[in-house]
């Protein structure tokens, strides 16, 4: 017998599951999506994770061992209930996501976190901060999310939504904020948020992947862009790492595949804490994660379970 | 027998050492202290130290039983090695404090860390935060510095140095900081610096005395400049909270007496995060220790060392 997790992984546009080994990888075969996003109804979002979740589960194959449900949702939730209100999914507010699944598989144990700390443990696993045990993962995409790994451990907080670093404020930045705030992260340095700015500049396009091709062909607008974004982003991992002290953060999403000036620009502006050698020794590396990233970090909520934390 | 610590704590203007007792007090007539600072050179301070460790230890009375030191210093400092930097004694280096004090009392265990964790454990102990197990302690004086408890436990990090708040930054705001950053609380909240901005706006005086002074009669930029560093103390607070899902922070400090306007402005920040409940939970309090408040803090390594994290 070989030892399997069910992977659950829901997020603003899709819900995915999946299958995941014990050394972290998911069974090929056994990934099945549908869309959520944000003009669904309650009823037809529970059809679409309980379709995926039956599907994974008719993948099981006589030699798995089904040890039980790892689910990273979207922010924020409401760990000891089990419930999720994602920003980008008005008709769940104070949704009984982990109790629906429960309900589907009563024989296993179902473990909710957010999906930040998912991609971080992830990273811990199988990605690019393994042999680390102060982490940080990152998303930069449509939004910026994250989570932590401290001691060894995962930080979910009393709620459970401790990890949301695209809503640390960056210094001198105080563009306004969905959550209320002004100068965070996510509204300076998402991939729509890149773009909007660099519309005020004169850059024509819409999109990230417009916003990369123009600074791969050297337009300055572009270039300035990317390294006003990266600027904050290495802003906001020298605030996080001079309040919990980290040694790496693994940066995906589709945004920060934009340009390695991205990476560049955020590494810049941690050296300029030169006074401390505690902040200036955190390591910003790209993600070491496929597009599994998610789903292997749901499943690691059950294989790794040691080392998730309260 | 009673059980008792012997606290040592090492800041910027002075050195200090006491008994705490196991109920979280520091025993009359053993309270020790000499000036250090920025001037003295390395032997100065060293003489210093033993002088208070041994003055305290000399205070020992027959029905004492001394469980280890506990110490508590300025940061940045290496954990693991015991070694402190404190950035405003220039004379200290990595310097082995605590194995200074280890050879003087070779027979009991001797434990250090940063000063704003030893805080953040006493107000968690016999403090502000009792009854709470994800705190933050802060000091707002002639700097901004801090500590967490998450989980019921101090979280130190991999070099001993989580809990720099001052270094955390606020949007909006990019004054020049001592680390080498811009917009760290520190540099926009500090007494002095905030006191060196009210000058700006054409305040006279000179001292945080004097601004709180100002502040009490009405003076329009008393009231500017205490508001500005009370909304940056709360953008910090929101920050750190979006990152690690505090419950409660506790603010001492002399500069934190300077007004009440100081704590709402704080709380008026945090409440415009209004998206997110799991900020805007956070309560905003004022420190519940005395002046004994860091001593009890180091003794708390001793008699709470089952709270004392990695």
């Amino acid at each position: 017998m070989s030892s399997v997790a069910l992977a659950l992984d829901f997020g603003g546009t899709k819900v995915e599951a999946a299958l995941v080994s014990a050394d972290g990888v998911v069974i090929p075969g056994t990934r099945f999506r549908r869309p959520s996003g944000g003009s669904s109804d309650s009823a037809t979002l529970q059809r679409a994770v309980l379709d995926v979740v039956r599907e994974a589960h008719a993948a099981l194959a006589p030699e798995h061992e089904l040890l039980g449900v790892g689910i990273g949702s979207a922010g924020p939730i409401t760990l000891a209930e089990g419930l999720v209100s994602p920003l980008n999914v008005p008709a769940w507010r104070d949704f009984a996501l982990r109790d629906l699944v429960q309900r589907e598989l009563p024989d296993v144990p179902v473990t909710l976190q957010m999906d930040g700390i998912c991609i971080t443990l992830a990273e811990h696993w199988v990605g690019a901060a393994q042999g680390y045990d102060n982490v940080m993962g990152m998303i930069v995409s449509t939004g910026v999310g994250g989570g932590l790994v401290l001691g060894g451990r995962t930080v979910a907080g009393p709620t459970g939504n401790a990890g949301h670093i695209g809503h640390i404020e960056a210094g001198g930045f105080d563009d306004a904020c969905p959550c209320g705030g002004r100068g965070c992260l996510e509204a300076v340095a998402s991939g729509p948020r890149t773009v909007a700015w660099a519309r005020t500049q004169g850059f024509t396009g819409s999109t990230g992947e417009e916003l990369a091709a123009a600074h791969r062909a050297g337009d300055p607008v572009a270039i300035a862009a990317i390294e006003r974004s990266g600027r904050a982003i290495g802003q906001v991992v020298a605030s996080a790492t001079s309040l919990v002290d980290l040694e790496i953060v693994a940066i995906g999403g589709g945004f920060s595949h934009s340009s390695p000036r991205l990476f560049e620009a955020a590494r810049e502006a941690v050296a300029e804490r030169r006074e401390f050698g505690f902040v200036t020794k955190v390591k910003i590396v790209p993600s070491g994660l496929s597009h599994d990233g998610p789903l292997i970090g749901a499943g690691a909520l059950v294989h790794r379970a040691d080392r998730v934390g309260g």
